[in-house]
Formats: structure tokens, C-alpha cells, sequence
């Protein structure tokens, strides 16, 4: 397993104190989420859509309708920025210039290939059902022949990445910090948590809610329910 | 209060049902958030960064330090994208294909202002910090000529922008709902929680928590604690 060997554009410049490098950390920040937001360039322009899905070693997997033109742009061999974020907690400061985010981000940067080999299609596809739910793809109906072509899987080698992590108490200046005048500083934490599941209402009552949904996993890496 | 006017690239086109015209939907997704996704484009690749932000009326603000180089491209007149996302559920379905996420989304197109006229400098900081900690602007200490200085500020018209809610159970094939082979489906909740605050730990012990921190609100228009 290699660093990450920022480039140009993946080094962080910006409180690089902030950076990691460890592609370890990459894998943690892509695997603790279930969306990423996905950036192309339409018409010149930027074009920034949440979407799903998964990693396989250093491969990410996005899939989406065939119909979608950002997916359509993004396999045409454009590049795209893909990014994850899990806001952790509110900095609170004793100035309001040093008010900040504890998180946890990774950008990741590339030209996306479209995934044609039917077996890579379907270990695509699958890594990103998994990583929304875990355990559903043995359980659900496998897609059939007419839904996988209305299904487009890009795969997005993970090369040129970076990640960012702040995990700190404020960071205020020492005038501030010594000043005695009461305002509090510190973290006000924030994680993600699932509730019960809700059974869709065309199901049979007694049918039971089945552990890879109810013992699933929480997105952002919290504690568990 | 006008509805939302889509333009070409703000019509939504896949699942147009999903899509809300009124612009309190639009304000409703972006003030439940903190952080939004900022795309900007930097040598005809896409850049997307996660940031902080808020809104007052129809304008959206973002700051920056001067130094960064994705705030300055965004001041020099370029078109940005700003996507705002709450992830309400994981949606299984009977069958793989149909899996989806429950979920509330705002993007907004547009070419940024740099804000120079201080009153409004002040009044988009108040309104990005107030956001990400409401009740904090008048609690911590206001920013100095120097910090001010070393601050961006950018002004974004909610003109040009879509909005996406999806809050509805799983939307299988009738075959597959029919099917009786005791496939889970349903979806499973999610929402963001804040912990007990963490006081700095150079804040002496006596320091009481102010309301605004303890009985802040949550991000995503979550149940408070």
C-alpha cells in the first residue's frame, strides 16, 4: 500500500497541518461514507451532484441511469473531482474569526473510465449497494439483463487524491485564550445515527426485519445504535 | 416570493418528481445544513470542496481565507456550484436495482460576487457563522481590522437553483412486491445528533456552557436532544 503522492492540484496548500497521507486515511474517509459529491464540468461550468458508492481496493465505483447526463459527461473521458465530507463537530471559538469544523474529507481527482466488462459491472454495482447497505446484495433480487443496460458504472482509479482531517480543540490566538472574560470555546460534537427501520407498507406484517438492516452499520463511522 | 425560475441547466430531468419548485423548499434544504459542496472549475478540471456557508434572503454567503486558492478563483468571476445535501435514509428494496437513499438536496448555480462594502462583509460572516453556531456571533469575539482582512467573502444570487426530495418508501416492481419471497424492504432512517459539548481544554473549569451551545440546533433539521 503506497502514500498518496499528491500532485499539483492534490496538495494541500491550506493548512497543511490539516493533511494526511496515509492512503489508509483515504480508505477510512471514502468507507465511513455513503455519499459522495460528484463534480463535473457542463458547458464550462461546474455541475456538483451527491451521489452513491463504493471501493474496491483502490477503485472507486459510481453507477447511475444511462439516462443521467452526468454520468453520460463523466464517462466521455472528462475529468471529475469526487469528494466525501463527515462533519464531526462545531469548533467553537472565543473568536469568531477561529470558529471552525472538526471533519473528515477526501478529494479525490481523475478521469473516470466506463466500466463495459459485464463481471466488473456487476462487482461494481455491487461494492456500491454494499457500501450503502451492507448486506443487502445477497438479499435483494439480483438486477436483471433489462436493468443492468439502463445502469451506467464508472470506475474512478484512486491515484490522485487528498485527505483532510481536523480533530482539535479551537485554535484561538493566546490573547484570546488567557483574556479571562468567560466566552466559551470548545467542540460541540455531531454524528450520524440511524433509528428504527420503517417496513415498506406493501410488506407483510410479520415479515422480520433482517440483521444486515437492523444491526447495519451507521454512515460517518459513529457509534453504533 | 418568487417560485423557482429553472433554467436549462437547473431543470431536473431525471426523476422529475422528486424535484420542488418553491423557493422556501430551497430555503428549507439549505438552512438545515452547515456545510455545502463548492465546485468550481481550475485548469478545465472540476474542484469540489466542502465549506461553510449561509443565507440571507435570496443571497448565499461563503468565506475564505484570501489564501485559498479555490475562494480566489470563485471571487474572479467564474461560475460556481454550491450543492447542499441531507442524507434522511437508506431505501432497500426488494430488488437491487431500486435501491435509493431518502433525501433532501439543493444546488445552486451562479458567478460569485466578492463582497468589498464592509457592512455587508460583516453581515455575510454574522450569517455564515450564526449558521454553523447560531447565537455564537454575539457571544464570541468580533473580528479584528487584521482578521478581517485576511478574510474572503463571497456573495452567491439564489437565482439559478434545483431542489430534490426523495421521502417516499421503497418503489419496486409490482413483481417484486408481489413476489411473497420475504425480501425485506423499507427504509432505514438517518439523522445527525449532537453530543455534549466539550469544553477547550485551556478554559477554566468554572466556564458554564451558554445556551446557544447546549441547546444549539441540529444540523439536517434533525430531533433535538
Amino acid at each position: 500500500m503506497s502514500d498518496l503522492s499528491p500532485t499539483d492540484r492534490s496538495t494541500i496548500r491550506r493548512l497543511p497541518d490539516r493533511a494526511r497521507s496515509d492512503r489508509a486515511d483515504l480508505h477510512a474517509v471514502l468507507d465511513a461514507g455513503i455519499v459522495c459529491h460528484l463534480g463535473i464540468v457542463l458547458d464550462d461550468a461546474p455541475l456538483v451532484l451527491p451521489t452513491g458508492y463504493g471501493r474496491i481496493g483502490d477503485v472507486l465505483y459510481l453507477h447511475g441511469s444511462t439516462g443521467a447526463c452526468s454520468l453520460r459527461a463523466a464517462a466521455e473521458g472528462r475529468p471529475v473531482c469526487v469528494t466525501v465530507t463527515h462533519v464531526d463537530g462545531v469548533v467553537h471559538a472565543r473568536s469568531v474569526f477561529h470558529f471552525s469544523m472538526n471533519y473528515r474529507s477526501a478529494v479525490v481527482h481523475g478521469v473516470p473510465r466506463l466500466v463495459t466488462d459485464d463481471a466488473e459491472r456487476l462487482a461494481g454495482l455491487r461494492a456500491v449497494t454494499e457500501n450503502i447497505a451492507p448486506g443487502a446484495w445477497d438479499h435483494a433480487r439480483p438486477p436483471s439483463r433489462k436493468e443492468l443496460a439502463a445502469t451506467s458504472v464508472l470506475a474512478l482509479d484512486l491515484t490522485e487524491a487528498s485527505v483532510k482531517v481536523r480533530t482539535a480543540p479551537p485554535g484561538d490566538d493566546e490573547s484570546d485564550d488567557t483574556a479571562g472574560d468567560g466566552r466559551w470555546a470548545g467542540v460541540l460534537p455531531m454524528r450520524t445515527v440511524v433509528d428504527t427501520p420503517v417496513p415498506c407498507p406493501l410488506l407483510p406484517g410479520d415479515t422480520p426485519v433482517p440483521a444486515h438492516v437492523s444491526e447495519g452499520r451507521t454512515p460517518g463511522g459513529g457509534r453504533p445504535r
